[in-house]
């Protein structure tokens, strides 16, 4: 087999079979083919796309191009989720205890990468004493006593998607959906869950801007989780604006205790609620999400939820108290309001800004070697719709530096204002299982 | 500026600037820009095209990518021509001393390369003692004294055309117009040349297998030149069968002769005197190609385009004896006939294999260090709609190995038979200019 010859065969339309993309797969992970006959394969991949079919056997050949994490000693149908990234996302937070409290258990492998804020486990390292460095056995334990349980990845996961992805940046071959798709799945897959929720964003927060492309990115990934046997459901959600109004690494821990107290903002409780009930229904736990979401209510409004919250952070080796004093999470030296010199409804957001923005008050990484500040964010205290008077303050900068300039011209571009206000902003668009 | 952006640029159909393509060329020559993202880009053009600026700004680029062959010490327009490749094509032979007969200037560098045959020179090199490396200072004496000479290619010619070259190979990015005219074109105008005349081949043949496609590779040639101020003339011609009746290095010397001395093919001569006339009229010598044409039917016909042939021959160093007494080419021990096993009209033909069939002979290189066997070769006895008997000779293979049985296999596929003569051929298609 030539790779020529299967850039040809893609580069003119026609399939791949398993055994030619198994062949790329392994031949680019081991070295055997060069960069610039796979960054010509990728090229023609993006002009060409990929059907069903060929998306699965790409998945399945990354998955299997490194190790496999082996959950079989964990009891139940294990349930991960995925978010496609936004600014202010803070659901995995929100919906670890919630699952968890329904039977349902959830064993989170999370990695760090680059972002507006940390990921995950990021996050939850801004609370004193919070390991995310567990041995397999007590990982496993932990999810079949408490049915939670988060660690940072090991191993080598999916080398392949790490070696493409990196050739993708570099040679305008990441928007591809078949790409994209495949790349995350096969990152799920290989972490061992059973079943997958994704969060696909949209909006000007997302890697989607529009609903189209979040659709198809959406069906392809149900179709691949669809294909290689793991029940795969996809909620498209709104990312026109930071979900909630925290973004950072401490105050998004504090925003999602007051979801979970059931005072959080009410995007962030919906969007969260509504990936939780797929979750639990996957998880086999309700055969409805509307019974679902229902019962979850229920969990926040009885302070359950709260105290699952605290026993997940005590069991991860972290100060639950954190949970009743959040005074104790990192706060940082200076907080800068950013007041409004316009008067109207904020009609238009641009949600990049404002993660761009927390990232340049340290709380995400540029590069990889970068040390997250993880009391810096950004409060946003005015969202879409909202109405806005010359003085109120839009947003507050919260920095361990006072020199804040830079980052506050690039956040005030993120609040657009007109004088009528907007139609009401829909939290989630379509549900793709 | 980022090579990335780029690719993204042409990747979404926008065209690069004049700026931009040096930026890539001169990067790429450099070995500041790696083959991954090269490769990308090249497949982002194959789907995205480039247009007229875009592929004469890539020309320009190219042709000052390394040396430009100085011929100002010549007097007159230098007029140079270019096949796209064909079977049994020695038109360049032919051409030299018609085109010097009339005044105009041929200063013919040429590259050996890979083939179903050698290349101009090396068919040359069959006559003994032909010389193909001058030193400059002779090679323009030649021309101004004579009105021709040809010379291997010397210097650094084109290097980003031969690193782009070598990179398509692999990356499946032969195959597209923009890359392939500006390739042919960079070579011609970086070896000094102020006038091209394109003979663009089309059929079983020739690269180009469909009449469009060489249009387009053809007026894309043509644009190239006019914007970089050289003038051009495409001729198409046709490429179903093999050019002539020989197919070889020193026979192909020999079927030269015969057209020179008025006995040639009816095909072979008509492109021959096509092509000479687009030359001697790119050079001034006439207003018409008629009447070019017209004087070049003269110059055979009295004898005058032997004797300079002749001539040519004897001031390259090589023995001009051989005009007339060609048995003092290199000649094969074995000549073996290929005899009919059906009867009907020769009504299809697949030229490519009577091309793969003399290059497995040993009359062209596969491997660039492979030598060329001056004697081997193919005389094709029928061409399309000659009628043939059972056991009629189709064609000879002239062989310096007894054992030409897998040639043998091959020659045969490339005669198709009709019990009905098909349509007579038409051996030019179109003129561009």
């Amino acid at each position: 087999m030539r790779i020529v010859d299967l850039i040809n065969k893609k580069k003119h339309g026609e399939r791949l079979t398993k055994e030619e993309i198994e062949f790329v797969i392994n031949g680019y992970t081991s070295g055997d083919l060069p960069d610039y006959q796979v960054s010509a394969l990728l090229m023609a991949i993006y002009f060409k796309g990929m059907d069903t079919q060929e998306i699965a056997d790409l998945t399945h050949a990354m998955v299997h191009s490194g190790d496999v994490v082996d959950l079989s000693q964990i009891q139940g149908i294990k349930v991960d989720k995925h978010s496609t990234g936004g600014v202010g996302d803070k659901i995995s937070l929100i919906v670890i205890p919630l699952v968890a409290s329904v039977g349902v258990p959830v064993a989170k492998m999370s990695g760090r990468g680059l972002g507006h804020t940390g990921g995950t486990i990021d996050k939850l390292e801004a609370i004193e004493g919070f390991k995310v460095e567990l041995s397999n056995e007590t990982f496993i334990n932990n999810v079949n006593t408490y049915k939670m349980a988060i660690v940072g990845q090991t191993g080598n996961l999916t080398p392949a998607d790490k070696k493409l992805y990196a050739l993708r940046d570099v040679t305008g071959t990441i928007d591809s959906i078949p790409l994209i798709a495949s790349s995350i799945m096969s990152k799920k897959i290989a972490a061992g869950t059973d079943a997958i929720v994704l969060d696909v964003k949209v909006g000007s927060g997302a890697f989607m801007k529009s609903l189209d492309d979040a659709r198809e990115l959406a069906k392809t990934m149900v179709n691949i989780g669809n294909a290689l046997n793991r029940k795969t459901v996809a909620v498209i959600t709104n990312m026109d604006q930071p979900l909630g109004h925290e973004v950072g690494n401490a105050n998004e821990i504090k925003e999602a205790i007051e979801v979970l107290r059931g005072h959080g903002a009410e995007d962030e409780t919906q969007v969260a609620l509504t990936i939780a009930s797929y979750m639990a229904v996957l998880g086999g736990a309700f055969k409805e999400t509307t019974e679902a979401k229902a019962h979850f209510e229920k969990v926040i409004a009885s302070g359950e939820a709260i105290e699952l919250l605290k026993k997940f952070i005590e069991i991860q080796g972290g100060n639950p108290q954190v949970v009743d004093h959040p005074e104790k999470l990192p706060t940082a030296k200076y907080h800068l309001d950013i007041k409004s010199d316009m008067e109207g409804y904020i009609a238009g957001f641009d949600a990049e800004k404002v993660g761009i923005a927390a990232m340049m008050l340290g709380a995400g990484r540029r590069r990889k070697e970068d040390v997250i500040d993880f009391a810096a964010g950004i409060t946003v205290a005015k969202k879409m719709g909202d109405h806005v008077n010359l003085g109120d303050v839009l947003c507050v900068l919260h920095s361990n530096s006072p020199d804040v300039l830079e980052v506050e011209k690039v956040v005030r571009t993120a609040f657009m204002f007109s004088s009528n206000q907007p139609e009401p902003t829909q939290y989630i668009y379509e549900i793709i299982e």
